[in-house]
């Protein structure tokens, strides 16, 4: 287990009349010795190396080199080794979340959430791509964020830029391309084709990260512009590849994302779930934050609702999980009908009903929601039987995403959206994709299982396939499924 | 034959729904198929690469990729190799030489000579050393002055900067640390250590020259601090390291550099020859160019005399390979003795005599110039015993380097600077480090045999030798010697 970067402690003698191997080969016949034969040793590191050995003794120094995972081969990533951190990054459409990971005693010590900047360019990626397609700088708005955060990390676990020797980044396709600006204008246009699949370990040198500027910084590859390193990032998380049953994953967030496979074979598709999952359906939508209705509890009798929220506070929107939850309730309430009808005349519903705090969804919202809910489980099915399996073939339904709030798979059954299986086999992940960049910061023996995902990987398109759209109309009715 | 950096022509064809490979993926498969498995494609150049491939055709596009050599792999340098250039070398400490050279072609388009701009700093390595420790910056002004010098070569061919894709770089083991940056500090104190010995191939973003931001740039290695990457370049273009019989090759400049051996075994050494044969012992002393009196007769008779000057004009000063004659033929003329003290009353001697326009060397320096050639005698003859040899052993005696306007090794060894064997023997190869480098540019195969060169050569210290010592003064004396 060699995690991305890492300190060693390496005794050099320094030079004598009868040993003057100058200073760099010095240090790597010490690296060779320690067993790293190929080390790469940047310009800058070198240019430090002889007065930071001789200041570190006289006859011997005592180096810590901090040692950076290149795939193949290593870097000199610093000579300061005593402290070495790493960052685990997710670049969600929405949503950056930053994890400080300290590398010497692998303990997470800080997370951060921010909002993706590139949302003052457009809530949906196509808006953003389009804006980029008209040559408007997408690319120096997500680096400043990143860096803003990166900041607030640093200061306020009073450590230094430079201290950060690694990065793992995981973010759908468009996003990794915005972070390394690439071009992203083929990406959403026949045949839907990214500038890069595997970026690989790039130098932060290549990149103006506000970490160490020798860093090694990871990008998830992608498998195609619709299965992105997020999804493969959380292939790697949940551990689907390895499965022996056939295994569902699904990442809910503007699109739902399917991956269904087991450790022979791993098949990927994706939905135009729309935004409804993440909140973005109705005027009371927002994302998974505090004040967000995670659950929702309406009295089969009185009608009486009781909300509860994120962190507690006032009620101030809804989200995807707090959606599939007011649903639910409202049907078996006898609200609104299988179709989503409002069975009384008034054609909207209120929440809160206090003046000024209002939050009320309209049966246009609703039936908006169930076109989500129709499509994620169309797409579901038709995935499952394409390969000839049904929903009780599968051993393991993986849930993650931007449902956030920590969606009900019970509820989510209920109203039809996942399948109506045991609720045992159902697994509420959370954000795999930052799971994934967390766990390949800690162990780059996790490259090798990336390079066997994507190579397993096979792309099927749902929304365009006759049995999608066959299926889609009955599956926007409320009614368990399975 | 590879050189350093050449285009390819692929074939690309470009995605297709049956086929949606990534465009990098796509130039890396191309790359494959014509043999080049491990190729480095910069991040640049990957965001270049989408809008290049389409616009080079629709269903297939011909591209014209430039490959750089880095020694086990290949890195992508460019996109339009319609047109690629390199850049041989030789930083020398007083002057620098630049052959820009069509990579196509292979032909040599455009030689420039440069002062070093170091010269500001002092003439001799020793004083730029001790004020760049005292922590002025010597590395800008080099590279500033090579950047003028590339730019002129550019704009008086016509080609852009960014064509030059290659650069192989020779210069003393100082010469090349100011070159890349590094601290020399510790290369003149005991026990006379370089920062780095191989640099190998880097990429020009680590440097800033004034060419292909992704251009390799190979920088000679140094055996040591005395034995710099130009002694290396040398040893390659003289080929010594690949004969069967030992073979001498001496470098005179400031310090004689000596190298003794044959496809076995390779010793080097240098000699502190002093400024002598670069011009530099007497007042009119100064280095090769016009106006240098480069060969002088004196009447035996008449005691005439008569000057060759570089060029051919009004002899403005002398250079090394006059001295030698200068020297040679007072001698032969009756004008000094042995000790190379005038016989004349008048202390000095004047070359020329007209009034504004005279050239006059003075008893001491002639003095100081015999100090120079002993020391050149001595180390060669030290290094040849010391393997139990004597100069009729030796089967070819390569003699390059500063004294630059063209020894005649004729009158060196008739003032016993160099061994009295017969002359066939002698072969006088001009700038040797330039050519190791013009060399390598063009076929980077030779990278193995400056691994051999390097991992074969030791080094002797010569001036601290007892030997030296005890030979020293009976090598002062103007005589034939063998």
């Amino acid at each position: 287990m060699r995690p991305l970067a890492f300190p060693l402690s390496l005794t050099i003698s320094l030079p004598v009349s009868s040993d003057k191997t100058a200073d760099a080969e010095r240090l790597r016949r010490s690296l060779e010795g320690a067993g790293f034969p190929r080390v790469e040793i940047p310009l800058p590191l070198l240019r430090e190396l002889p007065r930071f050995l001789r200041a570190a003794g006289k006859n011997e120094a005592m180096l810590h080199p901090v040692l950076g995972c290149m795939g193949e081969g290593f870097r000199l990533i610093g000579l300061r080794g005593e402290t070495v951190y790493g960052l685990a990054v997710d670049i969600g459409t929405t949503n950056i979340t930053l994890v400080l990971t300290d590398m010497i005693s692998e303990k997470e010590i800080d997370t951060l959430d921010v909002e993706n900047p590139q949302r003052d360019f457009g809530d949906d990626v196509l808006t953003r791509v389009h804006r980029s397609m008209r040559g408007e700088d997408l690319h120096t708005p997500l680096l400043n964020g990143l860096n803003d955060a990166v900041g607030s990390l640093c200061s306020r676990n009073a450590l230094l830029h430079e201290d950060i020797a690694a990065v793992a980044v995981a973010g759908n396709t468009i996003m990794s391309h915005f972070f390394l600006n690439l071009p992203v204008e083929n990406i959403p246009v026949e045949p839907y084709v990214p500038a890069l699949q595997s970026p690989g370990i790039l130098s932060n040198r290549e990149i103006g990260l506000a970490v160490s500027q020798e860093a090694v910084v990871y990008v998830f590859p992608n498998a195609g512009s619709y299965v992105g390193g997020d999804i493969v990032a959380g292939i790697l998380a949940t551990g689907i590849y390895r499965e022996d049953e056939p295994s569902l994953f699904v990442d809910a967030g503007t699109n739902a994302e399917i991956v269904l496979g087991c450790r022979d074979w791993l098949m990927a598709g994706a939905s135009a779930a729309g935004p409804a999952l993440e909140g973005g359906v109705s005027a009371i939508g927002r994302r998974a934050g505090p004040g967000s209705v995670e659950h929702v509890r309406i009295d089969r009798d009185t009608k009486e609702i009781v909300l509860e929220t994120v962190g507690g506070g006032e009620p101030q929107g809804i989200c995807g999980s707090g959606m599939i939850d007011l649903v639910s309730e409202m049907f078996d309430a006898g609200l609104i009908d299988q179709r989503g009808k409002f069975v009384s005349a008034e054609k909207e519903y209120r929440l809160v009903r206090e003046k000024g705090r209002e939050l009320i969804v309209s049966e246009r919202e609703i039936e908006n929601f169930l076109r989500s809910k129709a499509a994620m489980f169309t797409a579901l099915s038709v995935m499952v039987r394409s390969v000839g399996l049904t929903f009780h073939d599968i051993g393991k339904i993986s849930v993650a995403g931007a449902l956030g709030c920590g969606i009900s798979v019970e509820r989510a059954a209920n109203i039809g959206m996942l399948p109506d299986v045991a609720g045992g086999r159902f697994v509420s992940e959370g954000n795999t994709s930052l799971r994934g960049a967390r766990m390949l910061l800690l162990d780059s023996g996790w490259l090798e299982d990336i390079r066997k995902i994507t190579a397993m990987l096979t792309y099927r398109e749902l929304n365009e396939d006759g049995e999608f759209m066959r299926e889609f109309p009955g599956a926007l009715f409320i009614e368990r499924r399975g």
